[in-house]
Parts: C-alpha cells; sequence; structure tokens
C-alpha cells in the first residue's frame, strides 16, 4: 500500500505531510498508520521516514477547506520512536510554516502579491494562524534565497502569524492583571512579567541574575549555574498564573521562562534568552516568541520597561542563534502576532507501508503469500 | 532542480538509491551535489535528506549494464554529516542489498524462478556480488515477509554471495600459509587463525579469554572488560598478516577480530563475537561473516575445529543479535559465500535540491530573484 507525502522542512524540523484524503484511503487509524510509516516501534527508526529524533519525527496532516474563514486546516503529530504512539497534544511551530507554501505550491492558493497570505487554522489549538509566504511578483521565487537563524541553507520566506493570541490559557494577557510581580523563590524576591501569549511565560530580568547585559555571549554559561533557582521562580510563576496549586505540581513544560535586557548595540531591540523543558534554547520557540512581543508592547511589564511598551510592527529579539524579528499586524479587527521562519520540500514522495495493515494483516494472507 | 531517487532500506541501514543517468543530468561532481542532496555539512542535516547517522547517510549508485558479465554495477557512497565529503573507499554490505531488489523491481531483470540471481559489481572494491533474491512462483511477493536479525519488520529476502572473496587483500586465504598462529601479546601468547576472505580478520577461542561457552549471553561484559587486550592482540596480528610494519602502525578498522566457541546448543553450528572498531558488533558485518565462513571450512582454523573443517551449504552462526545463517555455493567455477539480508523500499522520492548548484548558484542570480 503507498501513501503520497511531501517530505518538507519547516524552520528547524523536518515534516512529513500528508493531506488527509491520501491518509483516509488506507482505511486506518492514524494512530496505528503512522507509526507504521515512520518505522516506530525502533529506536533508530530503519524502516520507515522517521528520522529517529523529535525534530524529525513529526507529521502535518492537512485539510483544504472551502469554507470563508480559512483555506487550509492542518493537524500536527508527534509521532513516537521508541513507542508506537502518537501524541496529538499540542502543535508544532516549526512544522507549522510548511502549510502555507504547501497550499501555494499545490495550487490551493494563488499569489496575488508580493506576499501571499494563506489563513490557516491549527486543529491541535484551535489557533488560527495566517501566514505570510513571500511571492514577489505574484510567485514563488524559483530559487528560493531566505535564510534564518539555526538552518545553513536557504528556503521560502513564511512568516507565521497567530491570531488574537492574548489569553489563550488563562484567558487574560496578563493572568494576575499586573504587569510585574514579586515572587519568592529561593529564599529571595523576583520581579517578574507574568505573560499569557501564544504560551504562559515568565519574564525576568537579566540584572536579577547577574548577568552582564553587555556581553551577551556570557549570559549561557551564567544561566547554566543558576538552572535549579530559574526552576523555582518558574514554578512559583505557575501558582501565581493559576496554571499549579502548588509549585511542586507544576508542569514541566508551562510556564516558559525568559530572561530580557536592554539590547548590547543596536542590531537588536532585546537581549532575550528562553529556557526550554529546564534548558537554554538555542533560538525561540514561536509560542514563546509571541508572549515576548505582546509583552513588549505592555506599558509596565519587564521588557515593556526596555522597549517602550508601545504597539509596534516590528520587534528585533537578540537569541543565542542570532537575533530573530517578530512581527504585529492589525487586520479586520484582529491582531495577529507572528515571526518569520523559511521552509522548503525537500522530496516529493510516494512512501511505501511497511506491511498490510489492519484486518488485510492476517495469518492466512501471510503463509499464502510464502 | 529534481533528482529521481529511491529511498531503502538493506538489511540495518537505510540507503538512498539513484540511477548513475538521473544524477548524470545534474552535470555537478558527485562530491559537490552529494552533500547538498543529504542537507551536509550539519551535524542534523536538517535540510535534506540524510538521517544525521552513519547508517542513514547512505548513498547507492547504480548503472544497469548490457556486458555479458554482469547485470548491474553499483558504487557505494558514505555521505560526510558534519561536513561536506564523501567517502568511496569501501562497499557497504547492507546498502548492496538493495542493488538485486531494486534492479528486479525496475524490471531490469526478469524473475525465472524460485529464487532469482542478479549479479552485480561493486565499483569501490571490484567486488562481484550475486544477489539471490527470494522470488517465489517467478515473482516478488505482494507482501514481504523475511526476517532478519536486528530488524523488527519485514522485507525481501536478498542473498549476497561474494565472489571468490579469498585473498582479496593479501593474496591468500591464509596469509601466513598457517591455520593458527602463535602470537605473543599483552605479556602472554594467543593461538589465533588469520583469515583473508571478506576482510582480513583473526580468529582466536572463546577459552583463551575464559568466557563461559555455555553461557553466550555472559560473554559481553567479559568482553567489554578486555578490550584493551583484544586490540593489542589484533595490532599484532596486522602485522603478521602484513597490514602494518608495526602493531602501532595498524589500522583501527582492520583487521577484524572474532571471538569463537563450540556451539552453546543445536541451534548454531558456533558462537561468535566480533569486534567493529574497537567495540562488540550488535551481529555481523558481511565481510566479516565471509571470513568466518570460509574459516569453518578449512580444516585446522580455530573455527574450522569447532566446525569440522569441511565445505558446506550453510553455517549458523550465533551473534548477540541472534543466529545468522550464512551460505556457499559453488557456480561455472567459481565459489560464492554469502549471507541472507532483507530489503524493502520505503520510498519513492523526487529529491528538491536545496538551491542551484556550480556555477549557477551566482550573486548575480541571487539577487536578480529576490
Amino acid at each position: 500500500m503507498n501513501i503520497q507525502a511531501e517530505w518538507m522542512r519547516g524552520g528547524t524540523s523536518k515534516c512529513w505531510v500528508f493531506e488527509s484524503e491520501h491518509l483516509d484511503e488506507t482505511a486506518t487509524s492514524l494512530d496505528e498508520l503512522l507509526p507504521k510509516v515512520f518505522g516506530s516501534p525502533d529506536s533508530r527508526q530503519i524502516d520507515g521516514v522517521g528520522g529517529a529524533t523529535s525534530t524529525t519525527s513529526k507529521a502535518v496532516i492537512l485539510h483544504r477547506c472551502d469554507d470563508s474563514e480559512v483555506d487550509v486546516e492542518f493537524t500536527f503529530a508527534q509521532v513516537g520512536i521508541e513507542e508506537a504512539t502518537v501524541d496529538w497534544g499540542s502543535n508544532c511551530g516549526n512544522c507549522s510554516a510548511v502549510v502555507g507554501l504547501y497550499a501555494i505550491e499545490q495550487g490551493w492558493v494563488v499569489p496575488d502579491s508580493d506576499i501571499t497570505r494563506v489563513i490557516t487554522r491549527n486543529t491541535n489549538t484551535g489557533q488560527i494562524i495566517i501566514q505570510r509566504v513571500d511571492t514577489p511578483g505574484g510567485a514563488l521565487p524559483i530559487v528560493p534565497q531566505a535564510q534564518m537563524p539555526g538552518v545553513a541553507t536557504a528556503g521560502y520566506k513564511v512568516g507565521l502569524g497567530f491570531r488574537d493570541p492574548a489569553g489563550k490559557t488563562t484567558g487574560s494577557l496578563l493572568p494576575t492583571s499586573n504587569p510585574t510581580d514579586i515572587l519568592i523563590a529561593a529564599d529571595r524576591a523576583w520581579t517578574v512579567s507574568l505573560i499569557d501569549a501564544g504560551a504562559p511565560v515568565v519574564v525576568l530580568r537579566a540584572e536579577e541574575l547577574g548577568l552582564d547585559t553587555a556581553d551577551y555571549d556570557s549570559w549561557m554559561a551564567a544561566v547554566d549555574s543558576q538552572l535549579n533557582v530559574l526552576d523555582q521562580v518558574r514554578r512559583e510563576a505557575a501558582v501565581r498564573m493559576g496554571l499549579a496549586t502548588t509549585p511542586k505540581q507544576a508542569a514541566r513544560a508551562i510556564p516558559k521562562l525568559a530572561i530580557a535586557a536592554a539590547p548590547q548595540d543596536d542590531q537588536s531591540d532585546a537581549s532575550v534568552m528562553m529556557l526550554s523543558m529546564g534548558r537554554p534554547h538555542p533560538a525561540l520557540a514561536i509560542t514563546g516568541s509571541v508572549a515576548l512581543t505582546l509583552g513588549a508592547q505592555t506599558p509596565g511589564t519587564v521588557l515593556g520597561e526596555i522597549t517602550g511598551g508601545e504597539p509596534r510592527a516590528t520587534l528585533r529579539l537578540r537569541t543565542p542563534a542570532g537575533v530573530i524579528e517578530t512581527w504585529s499586524e492589525v487586520r479586520e479587527g484582529s491582531m495577529y502576532v507572528g515571526v518569520d521562519r523559511t521552509a522548503r520540500s525537500i522530496a516529493t514522495s510516494t512512501i511505501h507501508l511497511p506491511e498490510s495493515l489492519g484486518s488485510v494483516a492476517g495469518t492466512d494472507l501471510a503463509s499464502a503469500s510464502r
């Protein structure tokens, strides 16, 4: 049995892109089908299309929509490696970036100007994401030329804008109603901003950690030595934001934590470092960058104090991987906040399933074909 | 620019299979082209088809032959990951297993009986390899069912037989002319057999290491604790085989070393454990299994003493991954020695190159397309 699929790089991930109609033809549940396609369970995924790492064992399932609100619905699947499982619980910002490009390459959306907007809905989260694909002169460039931090090679430029991202988890951009709060953690007081946009994020000033704001390269080592303290701050913040009843019960992934400082030069508007799962992130998760962007537009928050706290079209954030620019726009009464990625198709493929599936894979057939 | 390719599992490797004519169309040297296709240099190969490990960054280039001796010529390429390089210095036994299957799937060779033989020549080594592909009733099974140690899923059964493999490196199956030799290493004497077939291999009895021959599972830990001593034996053997002038100058990969013992039960003809690059190999490299097979057919060698030292059609060797069966056959005056693998196609693909290549990728074009 065969399945049509497009293997695409989205941001810093590799994603297998399927049209839902093609998967439907297998008459097999996706929880059973996708692990087989990816070669799971197997730590090496040696007999399937998976890449044996979390950033290369991802699928995106697209459904072309005829309704007036969105062009494409998409569902993200994190496919297990050592287990034959699929995690449908969250979206992936990197893989999201392939959707608009795919829609244009397939002719689902026709480019109409220098930037073509594709309206998408992620079904894992319900989030509407507008995708701004660079189409200079009304067409995709023959040779993609856009660069992004963390990827050495060029791709097509795709901006991902989250529609009205504030308060999706807690109901409010500022869950405590305060631009800053004071937390007690590790036997001292911390001034932080608690922001809910894209994802819940706690932001604190680099100065509180004793970081040298004039020497960004020195942050990594200094932060590494204070990870335990930072996790205590993060857990206190979880309680304040209503995400946990005690610090101990706080989830490992939520809220995220960001450290921020005034820019060290005129290449950026602020220096930031984000922690993900307890470790410094090499760049910025898209969800985290949305929170920082709205924080910077909110007077009195940690980032607002650094950048001015005014609405702005773009925000340049220094990260370990380089300066990342986020953008904001208001369209038809909604606020879109986003960041640019690059994406491109690596291969157009017909995947051959390793074995027959479901009821077809019976013992009788197996012995008959020997 | 696009390239047609087949992504195939061969044994325990994933291999990208190209027809040489398709690569010629790019008018780009393979040393430049293949790293770009695979996404190198990049430790994650995030923008190409490579899998970021040595067993998943492999290419096989096929050329259909019209001459009377062989059906297909193939060249193996180990594509660098962190460096934009290609190593053409050796063949890969696992990737070799895709060649016969590909030739049948493409109609280059028409199945004619229950086992279809495809004659191949590996250009890296000059080795003729006969591939015995199971085609029951004169056709590939609709659903492949063959299993092999180290791969959880089924594939098509492909036997790889090396033609006249003895002495390819040193000129003689027994480079010292002796079935056994005594080496001094680590302050004691070792009785070993020095065999050159497929690859140069030094074989010693498990008893010399104090291994419990009735308890194969105990070998791994016991061998792990004696790796340093075994490497000294291996280096002494290199000198005796004429592969190095001093033990210190011995290469890390050649000769290989194998430990052998009488079988612990009637499931196998001998228990063996092979070292590769200084570590116990989970199964057997094909080249190493060829040396063990001919050793077992040679009176007076370590394996010959265990198995009887007579010509035999099959030999069952216990390895950490399970029992591996090798086979031998004489056809038209040549000896073929081999082992079975499984292979299957994972995906039929059109690969999209990440950028324009060579002289086309000039600055002028880059700026023009923006």
